[in-house]
């Protein structure tokens, strides 16, 4: 059969599933983790097949690590079932509940979208948690996962489509596409896939959402930033910093840029400038930034010298030897290239690299967030409760936090078991998308016979009365 | 300025927006109710100038009837705003409150979108009532309407703008675009407008969905329909069909197709087409259906005479002379071209017709509802609960009825105040959209200083303890 016709296929059953029981759905979850514990072997060998071919095609380390699925992975995968198992149904609930008149009730329910269509990274345990995910929130899903580990994927989309079935959840309710053309025919069944959720680079979600029109769930750039404000604490702002730039800084959620209040600067900037140094965090910035780091290098003890040995040194204090490879704070300002114009400041860098810039105000660094971020993540380092209050109103991001780091954009860490992935778009879900992203709603309205005809001629009056959820 | 700028203008001033309070944004709505009753007699007088101008490019009475703004309009949109200052705040709901560890505490809340651009027919009361419902939800707009009514829309939005400035809101809250190449200029402005809400014809929704890259609330055919089960109350399904097919033909809401049970058909369907014969009502419908009509006339007492009195005469019984111009359900069964085949069931009227086809359950009706209907909104008449259960899971559909009329879907008759449209898209909002869809959330998170790295180490653990709302 075509995706196409797959597709058809699944849009048909989809109302099955989602009006199967939370019970069905958590059995077809433990089958699941069940079958994944039993075929284990089979599981792994696959998966010796999928990294034979990634060295063979000579992949990088860090991407190999990303195939592999052995022991570890798996045990993370069964945790990460049972923990979705113990999570609240997210559907079926009532969210309005309202007597429009007697005998009239009208109630707002959440029930699952549909058939969602996953295009992902190659990551094997991407697969089982997004297709547990759909199981658990009863949608249908068509899953598309990286070529590098077909064989892997193979092996748990049998084992997981497999325990749906034998569950009770119709045939059909889930489907693997492999090849690259099979996306564009699924790009134009847009009168069958609610939804589609691309994970990927930029560039990619962007080529999909310009190719179909079926709704995108996607994200953009994490231009995430962390401002420091004239009533920071400096001894919380360092560390917040650091895990916001260096804990993971391929992350969407690190923090690609540090604004500081001008009132502040001289004093933290050169102490933020050392310890972002000795951390490996290379500086950009504007004219003014490095004029400060310049002078204070130059006013500090042993001037040129400590300054770079604070920031070339490892942990330890000892002096590396060779300035070059070093970072470019250096007792004489940034380097030319590290002077920072209006626009450099969109740049996402996903490295050890941190912009920075001087602000006057709350407002004007809720200003530069606006226009130059990406409306992902952004942090105010502040003891001053107005200032905070103010800065969370103004930014006009997913996720706005005060005195902590940018990092924890995360489901996970936000409690919602696990995550599709982060949206940035403002409509339906924003920020990490957990089951309740999974979900819309519908209206369901009880009546007695009524007719529009009795209110429009004034026969009968609406009294609008909610009633208990 | 070019719409360009000044959308660019309007996003810059869209958080100071967001962050005025309930207080300013009722106070604004309230000056606007106060300027448009002082300045009723520049309105009427703008009002008759746009009417004039359309009576000499010769439009239609039903058009001129909404192009008209009078003393009746004006109270009708002041009670409006009256209404919607009355409505909760739709903005700073609190939606989560989660402890994630000692002193990190997570708060998801309800924010306005930023800034939406509203496309919206000729009609003057659109105007009034769009541009209060985001000044009340917090969200800057941009405002095009129909150009048979311009003058009118000048001097409304002139009072209007003028009332949320002297309220406090920030010049460039809201803005008006009158020149249709000005919507093409606004189609690409997709780094400065977060929503399109175009309302008119699904043509041209479809067209500003396929020329634009911002995320676009729209609504597609309103194909619904009434399935009459075999468990029916038959007195409850006539006058409801009535209803729900001829109280406004021209409405998404009214049914366009009558399901009927196979074991109910021969009593029901003779009795229903008699009704709705009276009621003006052409039948269209499968061979099998008209069929039954056809043997349920030759039945009948005096066979043809008596049926066609039913079909064409009048309320009060007496016989039209001309069976021409009637209604098709003659006793011979339906006129060739109103046998229909499966496509047919695509349908949209939005006139005197509706299509009829018989199922053997009520998963076939929600089977037929799911692949010909349009997602908008179902109903099914039965006394069965568990079939009313049944039908109201399976349909896919925003709204999903029992025992009243299709024509309740309306964000007025829900009691949601006011409403921008109905939304078959199934992301967000959707079925009637009022300030609940104007809104959206951000997550808040407050800290004491913790990093991501003590809770990747396991030095720390989450421990998610859910606060109070």
């Amino acid at each position: 059969m075509s995706v196409r016709e797959n597709v058809r296929k699944m849009k048909e059953v989809s109302p099955i599933v989602a009006s199967a029981g939370a019970g069905m759905r958590n059995e077809a979850l433990r089958l699941a983790a069940a079958a994944l514990r039993e075929h284990q072997e089979e599981i792994f060998e696959a998966n010796r097949e999928d990294l034979a071919r990634a060295q063979e095609a000579q992949i990088a380390p860090a991407v190999m690590k990303r195939l592999k699925f052995d022991g570890h992975k798996l045990a993370d995968c069964l945790a990460g079932i049972d923990s979705l198992i113990s999570l609240e149904n997210p559907t079926g609930k009532v969210t309005l509940h309202r007597q429009l008149d007697e005998g009239l009730v009208l109630k707002r329910v959440t029930v699952p979208i549909g058939v969602i269509g996953i295009i992902f990274e190659a990551r094997p345990d991407a697969l089982v948690q997004i297709s547990c995910l759909c199981i658990k929130s009863g949608n249908c899903a068509v899953l598309k996962g990286g070529k590098e580990t077909a064989s892997t994927n193979k092996v748990l989309f049998g084992l997981i489509e497999d325990a749906a079935i034998r569950a009770g959840l119709p045939k059909g309710c889930l489907l693997q596409v492999s090849a690259h053309s099979e996306i564009d025919e699924l790009l134009t069944c847009d009168d069958c896939v609610d939804l589609l959720i691309p994970r990927g680079s930029n560039a990619f979600v962007r080529y999909i959402m310009d190719h179909t029109r079926i709704p995108v769930m996607g994200h953009s750039d994490g231009i995430c930033h962390t401002y420091v404000d004239q009533a920071a604490d400096c001894a919380l702002a360092i560390p917040i910093l650091i895990d916001a730039k260096t804990q993971y800084t391929a992350a969407c959620n690190s923090t690609e840029t540090l604004l500081v209040h001008r009132a502040i600067a001289d004093t933290f900037l050169p102490k933020a400038a050392r310890e972002l140094a000795k951390a490996g965090v290379k500086l950009r910035g504007t004219m003014e930034v490095s004029e400060i780091l310049r002078k204070a290098a130059a006013l500090s003890g042993d001037t040129a010298k400590s300054w770079i040995s604070a920031v070339q040194g490892p942990a330890d204090g000892s002096v590396s030897g060779n300035p070059v490879n070093g970072p470019v704070l250096v007792p004489g300002g940034f380097a030319a290239d590290d002077i920072m114009g209006e626009d450099d400041f969109r740049k996402e860098y996903l490295d050890l690299i941190l912009s920075v810039r001087l602000v006057d105000s709350v407002e004007e660094a809720a200003a530069h967030i606006n226009r130059f971020g990406s409306h992902h993540t952004d942090c105010i380092i502040t003891k001053d409760d107005d200032a905070a209050q103010r800065f969370m109103a103004l930014v006009d991001s997913a996720s706005v936090y005060r005195n902590c780091s940018t990092r924890f954009a995360d489901g996970f860490r936000y409690g919602f078991g696990a995550e599709v992935g982060i949206s940035t778009s403002k409509l339906h879900a924003r920020g990490p998308v957990g089951l309740d992203g999974l979900v819309t709603y519908k209206y369901l309205l009880e009546g007695s016979g009524q007719i529009v005809a009795d209110y429009a001629s004034g026969k009968k009056q609406f009294h609008f009365r909610n009633l208990e959820i």
